[in-house]
């Protein structure tokens, strides 16, 4: 029989603060929830209903992304019901359990018990509501303790509230003490250091932006500044030992290792700017809340990449035409993986691996150095023009094959939707995974709700615009007035003093450009709505406003980029 | 010295009437212009000021557009002055003069003159301001009527009283004779037959689109109802001594027959959308009056192409990895000819016309048939993804080359600007020659204005989406209350009953996507604004209104569509 009762108190949303030092979103708590009563046979729990949008709503937290603040909200809608029952009587002692009990309850049929410091908890109705999904059942039968040194989101007082609620018995004396042998470590110790300047939206795994007013002081982001988007800890790569495998080709396995990579293709180099999917993502989250990091306009950034072309190593593998006639993806797994060994996976389309046009790279350098841990040292895949996602870093394994990666980030994230879709209503097969982004602009100076002086009847403002797929911007258009009139800024694609670099070939414009307007402030205005937007050379445009494009994911944020600023006049001059 | 005089009656502008049977819209004339004085030397003229800007301004009709409205509209803007002066003598008896007088006025040195029933024509100031521009000095010394054969926008009553003001003398007797025995013909009297459906936008050269709703009727637009888009008289072509010739490569000039092309290269197929780059302008028109053809919703349509690759066909001709060391473009010149003997022209960036995916075709077939003359019979350019005016019509001639096409469609036509732009401000220099097309979708059904029945309380909404570039629309999104929520549209790619054209591979999408949803009616509404917005796998979304994608040419109108119905409720049902 099943027990419905109340935990309201454990509604806790953490305030989403944007572009400031923050940890990860809250955990966030269901409000009401299911929980299983006691009965004399304890293995006879019913289980919680495990609807496929629950899946892929709890999926979100495997991206290491905090997506659970969405999860609770829907949760909270779908499953109040105001009933009166009976509550857990909780101060009957509760039995001493053995280890080799508890891990004989490692499934939904025996029931899905774990320890946490000397508890035991039987979670079995809780599977279901786990935002992480049914990864959870990895932890069946054992500790709690090093998944959630991984998954650092469950380090918060309401996440043991919940788990108090489960607690079925205390762990032996002597299997506590044998656990307690086994240190549990942080797997993000070894993650590198980090640039005091960044904001920080997760510290694990890590992932920070620099400033916006940074980001246009330099065509070539420095690769301290550049962006940080992490899943998981950064793993820590042997570059003597590196093996790199290309799999799926008619050769067999071509393992390479990184002299291999160095000597054996020529060095390619290109400028290619990467931004995350989610970048503009809390201008979203003012329309609603959507799951995800709450990033700023500054998930994106601009670098000189080196290494081999994919293509070359493809050919080398064993690539032909024939292989056209069955592969149609790339995939890339990362070095970098979770305690059940998941590492990060990606795909993207054949025909872009393969083109020589595509200019995919295994990048070996970033900016003219060994690429940093952070960016995926010592081999990282680039894949100029396409979402971030799929620029694997830290790059152990290439398979050539007819399907897309099977991994969580190509399957059930990284896709867009209609505003229209929520988590109740999505299905995330409907949609494409992301590859190319759309045109993109932003305002990286004046900042939102900044004083600017009024005295010189002029105001500079700059920003940044991109394009996905070699698409390269041709112009952009910025309003001091909300929109009414427009100006084209000055695009520059160098740094001021240096010559531009050169104009792309057609379909291969993977850089941003900067871009600067001086601008007469309209006159007696005392505050500006300022607005930029970018056009492509596929004229791609920029959406006006955000709620029509809005999604429960909040990717693809590309609406016209608005700041609003006020003008002080400086009474001491003329 | 200059005389200036009003000719404000002279101020017609034919109303715009959308998505009607109408001629080009009216050739509008100047309101007040420079007029030259009578000195005693006929040649001291002071030539009127020739600005940059107008080149561009009153270069539209060259297209074939009747563009000239709004040269006249600027004109009238720039040149208003409200100054007296006397006006000029015309009842003294007009000289005599011969054609060998007439003759050695040719240029704007030595004066512009020209013939027209008899009577000759000083238009050295009308020069400058020639909606035109300065291919009006090709008739300079002689008879004004081949031309204005050619461009029938020129025969209207205005037109001819704007000449009037030029008159300086009558032709000889003798010349007139002469002039007469050479009978000048109409170039359009040998156009094909046309489908009475088809609603004209302008008849010499003919352009015209179908009704809207029978756009969504079938996934293949039948030939007879595609739309037409001719900048010039069709061309009557041999197909028996048709020759293409290719130039620019390496083995020199190849030249090629109808049979040639059908039996030298492999036969391929692709089923393509094109799209006029005006398509939809008339939204534009509604915000602030553009240049060029008023087209509504329906200058794009969908068709099945058959031909050689234009890349199989360069191959043969000497086409090699060398040549893409410094050619760039390849050029496309029509048999079509204005009289001066100039072809329509184009150009598309040579990755495009060498790329296996790239898909161009120099078809012979359409829809599983010869080419109908209006589509460009016996061979045409079909350059997927890319804007109509590249797929060049009775294709003559092929250039591999550095440069881009200079015809004046490549340089000085087809670019999209910024809103704040104007005919004085624009450079054409400034803006890339449109090739793919950006993100587009519009509702075929219910027209705007429709009334509804809302007994059933559903609506069903039907259209078209369509993407350049190869780029696969992925998604429709409709809304019934002007944007305020959204439904997710079901998407065809074949027509019913019949099985969907296969799935294309990645950036190989060039045909339209029909689609189609039926949606609850908003309760007790009684007006709805019905909008669709498409998305493509580039997740490139549309703009939400026109006045921000707004630009003096009228191009790129890609908003989202918006039509008005009214809900009628039959109080006859329950």
């Amino acid at each position: 029989m099943l027990l419905l009762r109340s935990c309201n108190s454990l509604t806790r949303f953490g305030p989403l603060s944007t572009q400031r030092l923050q940890v990860a979103p809250a955990l966030a708590s269901c409000a009401v929830r299911l929980h299983s009563s006691f009965s004399q046979d304890q293995k006879s729990y019913q289980h919680a209903t495990n609807s496929p949008s629950w899946k892929h709503a709890l999926a979100g937290v495997l991206a290491g992304t905090g997506a659970v603040l969405g999860y609770a909200l829907h949760h909270q809608k779908a499953e109040r019901t105001d009933v009166s029952v009976p509550t857990l009587e909780k101060s009957s002692p509760l039995p001493v359990i053995s280890q080799d009990e508890v891990t004989k309850h490692r499934s939904l049929e025996d029931g899905v018990w774990v320890t946490y410091k000397g508890g035991v908890y039987d979670i079995t109705e809780f599977v279901a509501m786990h935002p992480g999904g049914d990864k959870i059942l990895l932890a069946a039968g054992g500790a709690l303790e090093p998944f959630w040194a991984l998954y650092a989101v469950h380090n918060q007082d309401h996440v043991l509230e919940i788990l108090s609620e489960y607690k079925v018995g205390v762990l032996s004396g002597e299997d506590l003490k044998k656990q307690q042998a086994v240190k549990s470590s942080d797997p993000y110790s070894s993650d590198p250091e980090r640039h005091p300047v960044l904001r920080i939206n997760s510290l694990k795994p890590f992932n920070a932006e620099p400033p916006p007013e940074i980001l246009s002081d330099s065509y070539i982001t420095p690769s301290a500044f550049f962006f940080k988007r992490n899943h998981l800890p950064v793993p820590q790569v042997d570059p003597a030992s590196y093996q790199l495998h290309v799999e799926g080709l008619p050769g067999g396995v071509l393992t390479l290792s990184l002299k291999d990579l160095k000597t054996r293709f020529p060095k390619h180099t290109i400028t290619a700017t990467l931004q995350c999917a989610g970048n503009r993502r809390s201008e979203m989250n003012e329309v609603k809340q959507v799951k995800g990091l709450n990033w700023g306009i500054a998930a994106i950034s601009n670098a000189k990449w080196s290494g081999a072309r994919l293509r070359d190593v493809l050919l080398a593998a064993g690539y032909g035409p024939d292989v056209a006639q069955w592969a149609h993806h790339v995939q890339f797994e990362g070095l970098d993986k979770d305690v059940t060994g998941t590492t990060y996976g990606a795909s993207i389309p054949l025909n872009k691996a393969i083109s020589e046009d595509g200019d995919v790279l295994l990048a070996y350098e970033m900016n003219g150095e060994d690429i940093p841990p952070d960016h995926g040292f010592p081999v990282r895949v680039v894949v100029p023009g396409v979402v971030g996602a799929r620029n694997v870093k830290w790059l152990g394994k290439i398979i050539v094959s007819a399907e897309e990666s099977s991994s969580h980030w190509q399957q059930n994230d990284y896709k867009g939707f209609s505003p229209g879709t929520d988590w109740d209503s999505v299905d995330f097969k409907s949609a494409p995974a992301i590859q190319e982004l759309p045109i993109q602009s932003a305002i990286t100076t004046p900042a939102d709700g900044a004083v600017i002086d009024g005295s010189d009847r002029t105001l500079t403002v700059k920003g940044y615009a991109w394009s996905g797929g070699g698409r390269e911007v041709v112009r952009v258009d910025v309003s001091l007035d909300g929109g009414k009139t427009w100006q084209v800024a000055q695009l520059g694609s160098g740094d001021k003093g240096q010559a531009p670099e050169p104009s792309p070939p057609p379909g291969r414009a993977w850089a941003w450009k900067l871009w600067e307007v001086t601008a007469p402030l309209p006159p007696e205005a005392q505050e500006l709505e300022i607005i930029c937007k970018a056009v492509d050379n596929s004229y791609n445009m920029q959406p006006d406003t955000i709620p029509p494009i809005w999604n429960l994911r909040g990717v693809l944020s590309n609406a016209w980029h608005r700041v609003k600023v006020k003008v002080r006049e400086d009474e001491g001059r003329e």
